[in-house]
C-alpha cells in the first residue's frame, strides 16, 4: 500500500521533494499539493498527477492524506506543523521547525499532549554517508574521545535576500544538529567570531562568520560559514579524537589530468552535494511511518537547534560569548538518547 | 501503476535485487519468484509478499507478471530470454545474456522477428556515476581523442568454483562492455598475458591476468584481472587522451588520520562499490518498461560482449593476438550508436 | 672559500645542525662547537672534525669562526646573539630570539646601534616549498584577499618536561612567524580556547588549545595546537580568501593498498616533516652570509613573534580577548616589507 | 677537501649539474668544463670560475681534476668514459652509458681489466624517494610477492628531433633501470603495442607506445610512453603484489580549491619533478667517490639496460615478442646483488 502524502510549499525545495516521492522513493505517492503561488502550484499538481488545494489547512485534513511534507515559508512551519498534530497525521518539516524557540517549545508540548511522536524535521544529513561513517568511527571508539570539531560549510553565493542572520538560522543549523548528533549531548556555550568580509558579498552582509560552540562535557567546535566563497558548495567536517581524526570526504568524482593540473569537480550546489542524504531520509521517512515508528530527528532536535542557533545569533550582536541554557528533557523524548534514534 | 515483476533465480544476487525491486526503486513489486532450490524461494516469496512458482517458464507466462528479471544459472540465461521474447515481456537478464556466442546470435534473431526492443542486459556500470562522468568528459572533447584506456579489476578473493575462464567471462566482461560503450567502438582484437601466478589462488588458476584489446580505430586497453588481490574490491579506469586523462575515483569514505597513517576504507565487495550503479539500473529499466523505450545496454551488447570474451579466451588458450570477427549489425540495433541509448 | 661555522648548544637539534653543516650544506664546514654537557661535544667535535671550545662566548669570537650557529637552552640565545652582535659576526639563532620581549627589544637595539643586520632567526617553515608557493598563490591574487587562515599543529607526544605555556612559546610560535610573513601584517588581538584535555597527556597539561589570532587588517586565524595526538606529526594550513582557498599538501608518501585501506604514511617527527626546509634555510643562510646580505627571518621578526606569544600566554591565563600593543617598527628593519625580504 | 670536478657537456643538463655541484653539494667544485660549443662552455667556466678546457681529453687527464661528468652528446659517452677508465678517474656518465651494447660491453671489460670500480651511469630516480620508498615495501614483503607492475612515463612534449626510438632509448630506459632495481631481477622478453598515435605529435612519431616487458621470474610490466601527452611531466609507477598495492605519490604540490575544482599543479617538467633525486644523486656519488667505493647504478647496469632498449626496439620495428638474451654478470659485478649496492 502506497503512503498518500500532501506537500505543503512547492517552492524549489518542495518541488525537488515532490520529484523525489514521486520518482525515486518507493511506496510512496504525492496526492496533494498547497502554496502561496496559486499558478505554480497547480501546475505541478497536474504535472505529478495530484491533486491541488487552496490551504495548507485543506491539504492536512484531507481524508486522501496520510503524512504531510511541509516545505512552505520558514515562518508558517509552526502553524502546520501544530495544525499536523490536531490531524494526529505524521509530518515531515524541513528546518526549521519554527522560527523562534518559543514557537518550537509549543510543538513539543502539543506532541506530547498528543501522546504519540508524529514530527520528523528535515535535517538530513544525518542521512549522508559520510556523517554516519563519522558517527560509527567515534563511537567504535578507535579515535578516541572526540576533543574538537573543525567544520567547513560554504555556499558558492547565497540564495536571494540573505541577511547575516541567516547565515546561521538557515545554514550552520545543520551544523548545530549534526554535531549533536555525532557527539551525543547538548551545547553550553556560543561565540562568534566576524573576520573582514569578503568584498563580493552584497553590501552589509558580515561575510565569512566563524560560530565557535562548546558542549557540555567540553568538546570545542569551530564552524566556519561562508556563503560568498565563489568557487562551489563544500562542506568539510573534522573530527578530532585523543588518538586519531576522521573526516567527511569530498564527493567522488572524476579525477581529470589536464592543463598542468590534476583536479576534480566541486558541486556548485547543495542539491547536487546532498542529493542521496535527502533520498535516503524521505526513503526511511516513507518506511518509518508506514511502521508507526519514526526514528529521524525529532521535534525536540528542532527545538535544541533553534534555542543554539539564537544563542549564536546573539553572540554575534552582543560580541561576547554566551552560554546556553538548554532545556530538559521531558522524559517523552528520552529515546533521543544515543543510539536509540538515528 | 506499480510494474508487477517476476525473479527467476533467487540466489544472492536475485534475492538482492527482490530487495531492491521492493524497498529502493519506486513503482515496482515482485510479483513472482522461482528457483531450483525451492526451499530458499519459498522462503523469500513468503518475506517479500510474492507467488512462488515451480518454474522459470510459469512466471515468465503467468497473466500477474509484467516483466520479468532473470538472476539464474548462466546457462539458463538463453532459454529464459528466448521463452520472454515468446511472451512479448520486457526482460532484464543479468550478465552474460548467454554462455555461448551462437545462444546470443539466436536471441537477437528473436528479438528481431519479434520486431520489439524486449531485452536489457544486466551491464549495471553504465549506470555508475564515475563512468558516466567519464563518457561526457570523453564526449565533451576536452581530453582530446582517447588513445588508451588502463583498468583494474580485482576482487578480495573470487567466489567459490572460480576459473580461469571465469575471470574474463564473468568478471572482466563487465570492462569489456562499460569500455565499448565509453568509447562508441568495437575491438579488432585480443591479447592476454599471463603474469606469474599469486600464492594465494586455488592451484591450477591462472590469476593475475592482463587482457589487451584493440579497437578498430586503434585505441589501446589494458584490463588487470586478479581476483585474489586479498586487500578488496577495487575497480579502476583511466582514459587517457590525445590532451588529458580522467579516471574513475575511489567511493567516497571518510579519511582517518590514526596510528601513523592517513587513510581511507576500499570497500571489500562489489556489492557495496556498485550498490548505487544497481540501484539506478532498476530504477530506470523499470520507469523505461512503463514507457516502453528501453534504453540500457540491448542483447546486441550481450552478444558483443560474448564474441569478445571467446575471443579473449582463445588469446588466452593459444597465447598469441586473435583478431575478432565482429558481426555485422542488424538495422534493429542501429539505434545502438553513441549517445542514442545509454 | 668556506663559511668557517661555530656552533653553541649540541643537543639534538645542534647535532642535527652540524651534520647538515658538514653533508649537505655547500661552501661551509663547522670549526668549533661548545655545550654545557662538554662530554657530549668532545665526542661530536671529533666526529666531525671541529674544536672544542669550553664556553659558548669562546666560540663566538675565535678568529677561526666566521659566522654562529645558536642551539642552546633558550634562556642562553639572548645573551650569546648579543655578544654574537658585539664581536660583529653573522648569527643563525634557533628560535625562540629569546625568551622575553623586553630581551628581544634589547637584541634589535643592539643590532640597530651595530648598524648592520647580523642576525636570522630560525624560523625554517619559510623556507618549506608548500609555504612558499601558498605565498605565492596569495601574492597572484588568484585567491582574492585572504580573509582566514585555518590551521593545525599537532605532535605525536610531547618532548619532555612539555608544559602548556610552550605549546604556544615553542610551538605555536612557528604559526605565530609563518603566517605573518604570509600575509605580511601584524597582528592586533590574541584569544585561546580550551577544550576538553586529552587523558594521554600527562596530568595538568591543557592539550589541546585553539590560538585565534586577529591580523590588523581583520584578518582571522585558528590554530589547533594538539602536543598529544598519538598518530603522527601533522601540520596543515589553508588560506581561505575572498575567491578560493589553498592549503599545504601532506608529504609525499608512497601510496599503498593493503588490507582493506588505501593509506599512506604521516611522519612521526617534524624533523622528518620540515627536513628540506631546514636543508634550504641552511643552504640560503650560508650563501646570504657569504654575500654579506640576510633575507631570512630577523630579530625584528623574533621580537614580534615573542610578542604575540605572549600576549597569546595572557588571553590563555585570562580567559580573554587579549589587544596584542605591537612596537612600532624601527626604519632600519624597513626592508621587512613584504617581497623584499624572505 | 673538496672533490674537484670536470664536465664535459655544456648543454641544458651539463650546465644544471655544474649549478647542482657548485650551489647545492657540499665538498666539491667544478675546475674545468669542455663542450663542442665553445663559446657557451667559456662563458659557463668564466660564471662558475672554472676553467675552459678544448677536448675532453684534457678534462679528463688534467691534472687538476679528481672526477669527471659526463653530459655530452650520446654518441660520445662510451668514448669518454673509456678514457676516464684509461685516466683511472671516477666518472658519473649521463644515461645512456653508450648507444650500443657493443660498446657498453667493451666499457665493462675495460673496467674489469682495470680491476675498480670507477663508473657510475646517471639513473637518477634510484635516488628518488618515492622509488627507495617502493623498494622498502617490496623488501618489507608486506604486500608479498611483487606479480605487476604498471608505470606511465608521460612527457608535455618531446626534445626537439624526437623520434619514434628515441621515446624507448632516452626516455623508458628510466624505467628499465629502475624496475630492475626495485625486482632484483631481469628481464626475458619483451613487446611493444602501438595504439592509435596523438594528431598532436609531429608526422611519423609513433606516439604513444606500451612497452611490455617480462622478467625472468615472470613477473610482467607494463610501461605507458607519451612524450606528447600536453599536460604535463608524469611519471607514475604502481607495483602490484600478491596481499596489496604500493605506487608513486605524486609530488606535493599545495591544493586548491578555486572556480570549482579541487585541483594541483602537475610539474612541466623533468627538471622539476627530479630534482631532489638529481641532487642526491651527486651529493652520495662525491661522497662515495671521496670514499673510493661506488655504489649507485653502475656499468653493468648501463649494459643490461642498453641490452633491454635495444630488444624494445627490435620488438617493436617486427611486431613481435622478442626474448631478451641477457649477458653472463662477470663475478666482477657480483655486488650488484639486490641489497649490496644501491
Amino acid at each position: 500500500m502506497e503512503l498518500r502524502i500532501g506537500v505543503i510549499g512547492t517552492g524549489a525545495i518542495g518541488e525537488d521533494h515532490i520529484r523525489r516521492i514521486t520518482n525515486v522513493v518507493a511506496g510512496a505517492k504525492v496526492v496533494a499539493v498547497s502554496d502561496i503561488n496559486v499558478e505554480n502550484a497547480k501546475r505541478i499538481a497536474e504535472e505529478y498527477n495530484s491533486v491541488f488545494y487552496e490551504t495548507g489547512e485543506q491539504v492536512i485534513h484531507s481524508k486522501e492524506v496520510d503524512a504531510v511534507v511541509i516545505a512552505s515559508w520558514d515562518p508558517t512551519h509552526a502553524h502546520f506543523v501544530l495544525e499536523c498534530i490536531k490531524a494526529s497525521k505524521y509530518v515531515l518539516c524541513e528546518k526549521p521547525l519554527a522560527t523562534s524557540a518559543e514557537d518550537c517549545k509549543k510543538i513539543t508540548e502539543a506532541e506530547i499532549a498528543c501522546g504519540k511522536h508524529l514530527i520528523q524535521v528535515g535535517f538530513m544529513r544525518r542521512f549522508d554517508k559520510g556523517y554516519k561513517q563519522i558517527k560509527s568511527v567515534i563511537e567504535s571508539g578507535k579515535i578516541g574521545e572526540p576533543l574538537m570539531l573543525h567544520c567547513i560549510h560554504r555556499n558558492r553565493i547565497p540564495g536571494p535576500k540573505h541577511t547575516t542572520v541567516m547565515s546561521i538560522k538557515n545554514s550552520v543549523i545543520h551544523e548545530i544538529d549534526v554535531i549533536r548528533w555525532l557527539l551525543g549531548e547538548d551545547y553550553k556555550s556560543a561565540q562568534v567570531i566576524i573576520p573582514k568580509s569578503t568584498r563580493l558579498a552584497e553590501e552589509g552582509l558580515k561575510d565569512p562568520q566563524i560560530i565557535l560552540l562548546e558542549t557540555q562535557s567540553g568538546v570545542r567546535i569551530d564552524v566556519e560559514s561562508f556563503v560568498n566563497c565563489q568557487y562551489g558548495y563544500d562542506v568539510q567536517c573534522e573530527v578530532v579524537g585523543e588518538k586519531g581524526t576522521v573526516r567527511l570526504p569530498d564527493p567522488a568524482n572524476v579525477r581529470m589530468r589536464l592543463k598542468g593540473v590534476n583536479s576534480y569537480e566541486i558541486y556548485p550546489d547543495w542539491s547536487d552535494r546532498f542529493i542521496e542524504a535527502y533520498d535516503i531520509e524521505f526513503m526511511q521517512w516513507v518506511n518509518s511511518v508506514k511502521q508507526e515508528t519514526l526514528f529521524g530527528p525529532s521535534a525536540w532536535d528542532g527545538y535544541v537547534a533553534c534555542v543554539t542557533a539564537d544563542a549564536c545569533t546573539r553572540a554575534r550582536e552582543e560580541g561576547s560569548i554566551v552560554p546556553i541554557m538548554m532545556p530538559k528533557r521531558p522524559a517523552f523524548y528520552d529515546n533521543e538518547e544515543r543510539g536509540k534514534r538515528l
